[in-house]
């Protein structure tokens, strides 16, 4: 097959993680007799030091014709302590999903047994924990009008939502759940919020006409951020906004024992889109201590979109083997630990 | 001292708990020569039920006039699981809230020495795990406006947040940290959010104004729901908007062990509000499995408010000794366990 894959290093450490990926995917399509084309461009605070836009239409343009894009890490504390600053980094990442109409962010999360040990919670809490977090990314109170009044003295940012935004991703949920336990968990703020009660009664209606095999369960969202700690076997395809999502996903990677190993697949149109949950985290920036597998896991998950689902499992196997064999960023092997190049090698070793 | 009290029991367990604090007050009035009278009210799904109305005006004239109000708990499936309805229990609480003026939710969370082998986190993450949570409760995305388009195929909810609504809070949290680690974080969305960025602008200049002493930091909600139970222990005072507070501490439950130990205070002008963080569990209703500690926790809140810290160490120690003791609910005691009234009993007997 061949791809032509867009490749958005982003800022921190997203460069060094990205270059991992490339490599793997690059010895993925050796052994499988593939053609995959990987062309860079700038997002984010890169691009605006570069080119003073946080997306430049040339990234969006190779992004809108390329198959898919593996995007690194956005986001650097120089404008997150500039309260006033008009051009941000993330809306490089933002506009990037609504161009692309990238409305689902799916993220995997499960225990490893190997690494049960290593994570904040008891083993007998999580061992078995598998889960798939359905974000809404389009829409929500990020995307809602924002303003600031002429004397600076308030702010607003409007959350809204549409039906038809609602049962685009409802529908991607739900027939995951039919290939996994069955069981979707609304999660929303249905006693506070109009739009939270918009999503119970839209999931809702479309559940019983359409996924009747499917359990339909519903969590406030400070509950679920409760049970995601106290039970998170209970879950199977945890649907919700793109707020909630955010914050949900985030505490869900406690599970895996270290947020360097999530992956995330952001999906709607044509051009799906690959990256970690993990943020650029300036402060490991060049230092080779950033764990590159969330991004190669999001390029396995690049790969199944595509139906290359052998290519996809060796990369997954390789991370398995490099998990047991401790060939682990210091994240998770803290004492005899590699950098994230040779974690890489490793990787790119045994496919 | 003479005190009046309004008792709101509210819905679901919130009845047979509020009545052990009631039990537990009574017995600090005897023992130190107060004079607490109490007078209840209804409010939430009982008050709808009742009068049609989750605040009839009789229930908020009678926490006007009182000294302080003691509140139960408010929620009912029933309205959960019906979007349309238009006359919701928390509309109770949430108008409450505003005509007392109740701008600060106080939340202290602390991992309990003898409860730290029921917490799903690991015993080293949290021990000595000692935080208190202020979180804004009259403004935000709960207050905004809400509306649903006449074809009811959009929805909206409007978040917004003034320089006065941030300091008057802000100072609160900031005169805690004096008292405490003299350490601030504040909780937000800064990259994303309008109002995260006038929260994080306006907390800034406030502290290098009036408290250059306490140590301010900042942390997206996304990355501070995953520090919460990777590295609790990094956390002395938490600032934050209305929403994340509600997610934020009902998450950080879980280290105390059990969401039924945690108390919380409602202040802002005259009367101040002392309620649980847990809601209604109606599951759980008339069942006598209630954990009455966490409203028996707040009413020693209600006396601390009030200066009487001896009063309200009588019944901090009276806790210890039940939970010493194994004198606990099925959430603490899987074994053993005693019922909602029996550990009232318990400890008003050692007041
Ligand atoms: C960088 C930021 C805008 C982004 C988000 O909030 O969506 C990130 O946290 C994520 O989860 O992808
Ligand atoms: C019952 C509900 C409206 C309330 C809230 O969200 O504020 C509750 O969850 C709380 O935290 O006090």
């Amino acid at each position: 097959m061949k791809l032509n894959i867009a490749v958005l290093p982003g800022d921190g450490i997203g460069p060094e993680i990205v270059q991992q990926s490339v490599k793997v995917l690059t010895a993925v399509a050796d052994r499988f007799d593939h053609d995959f084309y990987f062309e860079e461009a700038v997002v984010g605070a890169a691009a605006i030091d570069l080119l003073g836009n946080p997306l430049p239409d040339a990234t969006l343009e190779l992004c809108k014709n390329s198959d898919a894009v593996l995007f690194g890490a956005i986001g650097d504390p120089k404008y997150d302590n500039d309260p006033s600053a008009k051009v941000r980094p993330e809306q490089g990442l933002l506009k990037l999903r609504k161009e692309l109409g990238l409305f689902a962010n799916i993220r995997p999360v499960k225990a490893y047994d190997a690494l049960i040990d290593r994570s904040p919670l008891k083993a007998e809490n999580i061992k078995g924990a598998d889960m798939v977090i359905f974000r809404e990314l389009t829409g929500g109170i990020y995307f809602g009008e924002k303003s600031t009044s002429k004397d600076g003295q308030t702010a607003s940012d409007l959350c809204t939502y549409s039906v038809t935004e609602i049962e685009r991703i409802a529908r991607l949920a739900f027939e995951a759940a039919k290939t996994r336990g069955k069981k979707v968990t609304l999660v929303d703020k249905a006693n506070v919020l109009e739009t939270s009660r918009l999503w119970r009664k839209t999931v809702t209606t479309l559940a019983e006409k359409e996924f009747p095999e499917i359990d339909l369960d519903f969590l406030f969202v400070d509950n679920a951020a409760m049970q995601m700690i106290l039970n998170p076997k209970q879950f199977d395809v945890i649907l919700t906004e793109n707020m909630f999502g955010d914050i949900i996903s985030d505490e869900a990677s406690v599970i895996g024992g270290s947020i360097g190993l999530l992956e995330s697949a952001s999906v709607g149109a044509e051009v799906a889109l690959f990256e970690p949950i993990h943020g650029s985290y300036p402060q490991a920036a060049g230092k080779g201590i950033a764990n590159p597998v969330a991004s190669i896991l999001s390029a396995a998950m690049l790969l199944e979109n595509f139906g290359l689902n052998a290519e996809a499992l060796s990369i997954r196997k390789a991370v398995e083997m490099s998990i047991a064999l401790n060939v682990c960023t210091p994240d998770i092997n803290k004492d005899n630990h590699y950098s994230t190049s040779k974690v890489g090698d490793f990787l790119e070793s045994v496919i």
